[in-house]
């Protein structure tokens, strides 16, 4: 609105730092892009709510070198991206950095105790995210973000033209193996079995595409000096290695959901693993979930408009519940 | 990633402005917050992508005086986050401005016609947006975004404190009137027959929360110089006018979204009006629809980020299918 005013301070909520019970209506576990997405819209509806992050801020954002499509922000580094969404979200939204949570037991309201104090709260949000696997390889870490990538989608596009090989044989490899191709990169892929362990027309549009595959075939070590350069791989079943050169390294060997506070709350999951979700609704009332933890993209702009939805639809239920 | 070069500019789509036909992966009507977002997704996927956008670009949001909760832009308006979002979009995808869709001819690849030229293309997506209905009295377009609004979320938070007005029955009038009371706002609500439109859930809330209601009530005018001072008020059953003093006028008496183009083409639409999509799959094989126009909670970061679902979605579609 033109020549209005700021929202005042003093409708907004202010928890005590020390207090050893704080009263909420809604705690949201999690400080990544969900997290503080759902802590701005909760906040601006008038919800009581605080933020708990247990490690770094940001999540996966925070470790990503360079982000390219949060709209609006044409090229970012991941952790200056972590301090504008902090610093917006901080706007209207507490955040427990540091705090982690303990137990939880049902009830309405809901009483979350943290290595800190107690919550006693309306509603929870798990925005608590999810790891991409890595290979546990010599080279992978040092040269993650220098042409090692889990993020096809976000680094893809910066390898038209140049050799890449593709770490995986599950739907998520070969998908993103026809992805890399269909930018322009000359891909391989390269997976530790005989068979892929993806679903049949994602396979067969792998064979019919041309892409090489090695098969029985494991990464032994990414090398390269400014960036990757090369990865020496060993074929299990005749014991030969060899060093392929290569400009990007692709892994797609799994996604981890950080699900270890869902499985104490007992939370339903779906079989890959995820948290269930219905309109952002876990199996528990009044547990709610966004984000990559219940799957879907992993992209920072739909764990964003995701955390927004949960946050409006806490608000919605929340009204046609008595308050604590 | 760091340290790598940008995406080379030869593997951009860049269509000939001047041509008669072009043929391209994906065609994406609506210049708005989905389809710039979608623009970006699907072109850096390697789908040859176009944006067609028959009015202004960025939708609602050229019309919104000031955004305070798109995460990563703290406050900005309107205007200017629409010049950002463009800027962003152009690094990836084409626009064409005052191009409009005339004729859809079904099939696959789809043919195109517009007011310009032909698109042969193997899909679309309507991401045509949708306006609020308007009161169409004195001073609601001139003191719009001076303390008329039609959004609560957005623009609730900044009056707390304040005496505001909200116009409407319905769902949404009740839903945003609560959300206004529980910011802290002083909010009375006219409504233009005897009772209320909304579920009777949200109506006993609103009964129960104490808002007062003016029934049988039509707003007449909205007066203030430089922002909103009171609206003038008629009782239909005793013909009285009155004048009420108040910082905000709120409008929900309705949503409609742009569907002329999906009339045309007939795609099944919802109860509400809306096109009816599943995972943006619409009924029509090859067009698929997100933002506004397929309902929701209509913000700007949902919208974003259900326009690259969308654009990810078509990617992965479009990877089962013959190339046109």
């Amino acid at each position: 609105m033109l020549s209005l005013q700021k929202m005042e301070q003093q409708t907004l909520f202010i928890p005590d730092n020390d207090a050893e019970e704080i009263e909420t209506d809604l705690v949201i576990v999690g400080g990544g892009p969900a997290g503080l997405s759902a802590g701005i819209y909760a906040s601006r509806s008038g919800l009581k709510t605080v933020v708990l992050e247990r490690n770094i801020l940001g999540g996966q954002v925070a470790l990503t070198p360079m982000v390219e499509n949060y709209p609006g922000l044409t090229q970012i580094g991941g952790k200056k991206l972590v301090e504008i969404l902090v610093s917006h979200a901080l706007e209207y939204v507490h955040i427990f950095q540091g705090e982690e949570v303990l137990t939880v037991s049902p009830g309405r309201p809901l009483t979350i105790t943290t290595n800190r104090r107690r919550f006693i709260t309306r509603a929870m949000l798990l925005a608590t995210g999810a790891t991409h696997k890595h290979l546990g390889v010599p080279g992978e870490s040092r040269l993650s973000g220098r042409g090692v990538s889990y993020c096809t989608t976000c680094d893809g596009p910066l390898f038209a033209g140049q050799k890449v090989v593709m770490v995986g044989g599950g739907d998520s490899a070969v998908t993103e193996a026809l992805h890399l191709k269909n930018i322009g990169a000359d891909v391989t892929v390269i997976h530790w079995t005989d068979k892929l362990d993806a679903q049949d027309v994602l396979a067969k549009q792998l064979k019919n595409s041309g892409i090489p595959i090695l098969f029985n075939t494991v990464v032994k070590e990414i090398s390269g000096e400014k960036s990757v350069e090369s990865v020496t791989v060993l074929n299990t079943r005749t014991n030969e290695t060899k060093k392929i050169e290569t400009a990007g390294v692709f892994i797609a060997v799994g996604y981890l959901p950080s699900v270890d506070l869902a499985d104490k709350i007992g939370v339903a999951k779906t079989p890959q693993g995820f948290i269930q979700q219905e309109n952002y609704r876990t199996s528990v009332p009044g547990i709610y979930a966004a984000g990559d933890v219940v799957g879907g993209f992993n992209q920072i702009v739909t764990a964003s408009g995701h955390g927004a939805e949960a946050a409006l639809t806490i608000f919605r239920d929340l009204l046609n519940e008595p308050k604590a």
